[in-house]
């Protein structure tokens, strides 16, 4: 995405495993990388950017973003070091002491389509994590509007292998993971304290019972959300349907229709689905790509709005299906 | 499975679209039968069997069974017609008339675990829907010991497209469906009152909200159940492993491990886990394969039990893993 | 592709069996596209363009391409009325008469890196087939210098689903398709004429055997070229890189890596790979998006070039991996 | 499969990595073996058994089959130790000494349609690997009766992912491998040899031409292999039918179908197809499950020779489809 945008020059890309190596030899399909290569990360270097982007491990940009905002270079870290305001909550979710707890504070949660004009502002962002968005999105019209009757919400979450990352995981390789599927994490994700504390922030306080599992194919996330509330599903699709009419990436799907994730695949969007089997009570779908509106994209979103370019700039919105 | 059982001669397979075919044409992986040829349906051929399958669409077998009944023939429906005790029941679920409705009160639903004894003795016996199946067994320690504090259940459900069976539909082909998941019948799915009816007649009344998803991959179910109780989760794991310690086809995950597909993969068991976030809740994963323990290997499992077979003869028992 | 090409208007969408259909409706992920609806096709609605494609079955452009080039209007085929110069051959192919012969003549291949000159001048195009792509590109710099040994050439090929169309065909459904491999038209496939007929036009007689595969996945194809020729792979991998030197769709793998269907997804790269195990020997592998660079991404590079374009835009280069 | 043979008893089931681990924590889906541990590799365990697989890397059967043949214990090898004739070619092969290569001499190639009676007299068996018995069984009928009319075979291979095993390894995780295909080592095997060096024992000498891919599915072998000979397609048929008539678990496609790897899926069937495109070519085409007739499955069924049980005894021949 990033090489495709027309106002941004890629100064530098680090790694401390892959240094040395170019981007053509480890991701051959990203030829309009070829020419760059991987550097040990370096303060001098990272220093010259406008702008740098974390997708480190946690507890890495915490101990650097300081340093950087100090030399006027902005920073979207892609990992859970600044997803939350409160110091405690993190300590407790993450473990250890948090290295920049000031920065905590002032860092801004990057979900454009709530807080686009603070981002806009921010030195730092705390970009999104994939579960949350795809569920802080399916919530916030109800939240905003104090429209849920009991502040208790199960989330049970899918997500593509891609979700895990690159690494060399035994149960993740074919032979295991293709052909099955299973919850993980059943007793308690790290994702859940995210999504509470993000969707109490929008207006109505939550409790969260997220289970997620493992889907076998690459890319997509869904969440089935039920909560209890009083609209009619015709109600909360009106609802929903207002508030995102001004945005872009965000679709209610018609009645009778089902989001899938292919819809998304490669995109930047997020479609929504509205259900009620009973009165009191709505089912939501919500599909996202994890790797862009759940990462990537949303980073570049808000990259956009930070450096002042339209929002949408290189931002892939048609899925790639089939 | 029926060509590997030893007191079992298959004298007899019908098709309509089918007749005058080889099942070695059709199904050129079932080496046992490659000398079977399917054949018209006639009353004379099957009355002359002991035990008729029906695995044909809804409101086929309750046109037939009657006269076979009547010559001494049982009858396991693969099908819904005799699922429910309760013909109005069945007649808002499945529209029109019930053609047997007499048949409906003397049927025993095919829930080995459950109804062992009826089974053994039943004429006609109902085999249970697949998600109804890894819903019963999930739940069934629970409602027999008025367990649940609430009668409300959540059953998110996700379904291998093998679920479909094998008609020519477009949304289903590979371009489409595989690297794909979403949500169908979102807003309410025939198992629904089967799973209700069912449960509810285990001990404690339950309203069912079921949202089935498709899953790209061929074969296996998994159900992640949300239910209010005061149990822990630790005595709800003992309530079930001593419910279960007797039956050689269910097993209670051990803590910390969660229900994979691929555990019974073609194999005729489930695995249950159970799981809890917070106090007076807990989360329970159920697997099966949709097409053993959900349809074919329950039919055998009951016609064992009716011919005074052992009731695993046949069945298998471990997957094909990987 | 077309939706995001910045020279280009959409002006009139057909389809007789979607016609009064919205694009939203049948593809839910071409956000850029919700507002066209399908049409019936009629000629005054296709007159009015500067260019028509033709995305029909085969034997449609042929009766009505006429009409549309006396009316100015450019036309790209993508089926395979107009991919060879030779009436007999094709009839012999295809079955039944050619109702455009003198149109056979006129229309040229839509190659690019063979054919840039004489599509930018062409009223009408015949847009290559996957595989024939694959293997032309493969093949070129090879028959361009007279450097088979040997006239036969062996082309294993292994395809993507998505290359059998979205047709509803229970033979394509996850639960058989998936999890599966096969050979199909082992004993003769219609694109060996097309490649032999093409190679042989690039500059030395060759005669195919050719076996296509079905890969239990969405996109991408990739042939296995058996070849006799003097040359080592190091001059034979040098002569390719010198001849696709200044293609910016063409590129050849690095010694010891192998082309993967993935560096190509979504993208309209083709990336070759050459190795040698016995002297006097080479084995080619190929590897294209079939929809992109096997499709409709090379009808819009043919477009590019015949509009006047830069050849380049609007064509997806990066391919979406993972 | 062993544990549902009714001669065998496992007495003892050894891991480096494993031990002290029961059955039931690694493999969740092998019921019947629950209560078995792995356990640390000991002479005197071993030992007391009348035979012990192998299944361990390259280069281990080697340095411990002579103990345990001196103690009366026959031996399986499923690693490459033991499968060719020929110290020399296996130190090319394999690098390193060969540290009994006096057993080499005695060790009998474990495919039974070939070296049946050798095998149940057999102390010591190499068993074959998974492409060189899908190609063998391919190539036997023609090389017995001397019907290669050019020593040269290609064999263009296909395999599923559980052909690498069970490590982890990056490219093999489902984000990087599933909807992905490749060719590797295509400059070169270690099953090459293996391949050339069987077929040339039964009849005619071969040079073999042989390139791996990697499918995007678990398991599976497909070969497409392409020779010379003077036969006619329904002459070499008839061939193959003669020759595997009394083969149980070897069978040939009928003309017009095309064998597909789900009809072998879990089985340890066999199957071929024979095509041809002009005169004097063959096309084969030989489905295996590289995990059962490919490894596990021929194991078992060398035990059975070897142990006077019969051939196909708790052997799978049905597949698992879908």
């Amino acid at each position: 995405m990033l090489a495709s945008h027309r106002g941004i020059e890629i100064s530098c890309l680090t790694s401390r495993s892959e240094a040395g190596k170019t981007v053509a030899s480890l991701y051959p399909w990203l030829s309009h990388l070829s020419e760059l290569s991987f550097e040990e990360p370096s303060g001098d270097a990272l220093s010259s950017c406008d702008l740098v982007f974390y997708a480190t491990p946690n507890k890495i940009a915490m101990t650097e973003a300081q340093t950087l905002l100090e030399r006027g270079v902005r920073v979207i870290d892609l990992a859970a070091d600044f997803r939350f305001a409160d110091v405690a909550l993190w300590e407790a979710v993450y473990g250890g002491q948090h290295s920049a707890p000031e920065l905590l504070q002032e860092a801004v949660y990057g979900l454009p389509e709530k807080y686009r004009h603070h981002i806009a502002e921010a030195r730092i962002v705390g970009n999104p994590g994939c579960y949350p968005t795809a569920t802080a999105l399916a919530l916030m019209p109800l939240v905003e509007t104090k429209a849920l009757r009991d502040s208790h919400v199960i989330v049970d979450g899918k997500s593509g292998a891609s979700g895990a990352g690159r690494s060399a995981r035994a149960d993740l390789i074919v032979a295991e993971a293709s052909d099955n599927f299973h919850t993980y994490a059943a007793d308690g994700h790290r994702h859940e304290p995210e999504m509470a504390h993000q969707i109490s922030q929008m207006g109505q306080n939550v409790s969260v019972t997220f289970v997620p599992h493992l889907l076998p194919m690459i890319r997509g996330i869904e969440v089935t959300i039920y909560v209890s509330t009083s609209l009619t599903v015709d109600d909360a699709r009106q609802l929903f349907q207002s508030r995102y009419d001004a945005e872009p990436m965000i679709s209610v799907a018609s009645p009778g229709t089902y989001p899938e994730t292919r819809w998304v695949r490669g995109s930047n969007r997020c479609v929504i689905g509205l259900y009620q089997q009973r009165p009191g009570q709505l089912i939501i779908s919500s599909v996202i790509d994890n790797l862009v509106k759940g990462a990537a994209g949303q980073a570049i979103q808000n990259m956009n709005l930070m450096l002042g370019f339209n929002e949408s700039d290189a931002i892939p919105m048609d899925a790639l299906s089939p």
